[in-house]
């Protein structure tokens, strides 16, 4: 599958088959967000992978029950262990590029037939006592992954007009 | 091109030939931004697509005078046009969305033969002033396109060992 297409077919899928995924496809996803880019290479990302079914329920209580959290077969806790150090441009590095190597994730995915969720919804405290994930670490996102059980629903975009200038702001 | 392989070729390209880009790559890849995943569906990415030679020139000079942001025949000033919501698990959601629409850029762009390069040391007031950006936009990072005039620089990535943990913190 190529990439456009991959972009094009990847959707939230919030509903999963009672299906474990393949070890080998989750080293693939892992894989993928091991080759991102990252802010002067920092690679700063970590990973908890979860598949223990009663941790998945606990982690989906502490997502603001979204249940699918619990169904999905996997769910990835996306962590950075960070400085916090912010660029020039003002941003701090560690979200963009935890986002980075999650985004390369979502796509791998596709490719495989598989499924994903981005999870911004949840309690950094419950998730990091669940987890045992130490203080000084920040999650940025959960990350279900797993067999979809429909296409998902498809989300409306905006228009490259609404999106896109040229040469400098609304100067097109 | 298949995602895992676009994934591997992605370097970071800080030469570029003397080649524009075609419209309709262009238009591809700010496609694949388009397309991509944001809180709530938020969609607050706004691209500047800067071709002008002087102008680019200019952002030369605002990136701290690294000679590749005039090289690149597409310099895309990648913005945020948001009210900084915060997602429930503590995090800025702007940084994230925007970088997860520039990651497929960069993916697509690798399978059009194109290269580009995450920028983020950038003086934000400067690039402001020579976009004409509104001082309640933010710019989260600079990204140039063009051909690559070489392969890119591998580096270094921590092994699957150093960023993945199994079930909770470094109890595997």
């Amino acid at each position: 599958m190529n990439v456009i297409e991959a972009i094009e077919r990847r959707k939230s899928i919030r509903a999963y088959e009672d299906k474990p995924v393949e070890d080998e496809k989750l080293l693939a996803v892992l894989e993928a967000a091991r080759l991102a880019p990252s802010a002067s290479n920092m690679q700063e990302w970590r990973f908890v992978v979860v598949r223990d079914q009663a941790t998945r329920e606990k982690l989906m209580v502490a997502s603001n029950h979204q249940l699918f959290v619990a169904e999905a077969p996997v769910v990835v806790a996306c962590c950075a262990q960070t400085d916090g150090r912010v660029m020039r441009c003002g941003q701090v590095a560690y979200p963009i590029d935890v986002a980075i190597a999650i985004d390369h994730m979502t796509l791998a995915a596709v490719e495989l037939g598989l499924g994903t969720c981005w999870i911004g919804s949840f309690y950094e405290d419950q998730v990091k006592e669940i987890l045992a994930i130490p203080e000084e670490i920040r999650i940025v996102e959960l990350l279900t992954l797993g067999y979809p059980a429909g296409p998902g629903r498809p989300r409306e975009r905006k228009s490259l007009e609404e999106i896109v200038m040229y040469e400098s702001w609304r100067n097109d």
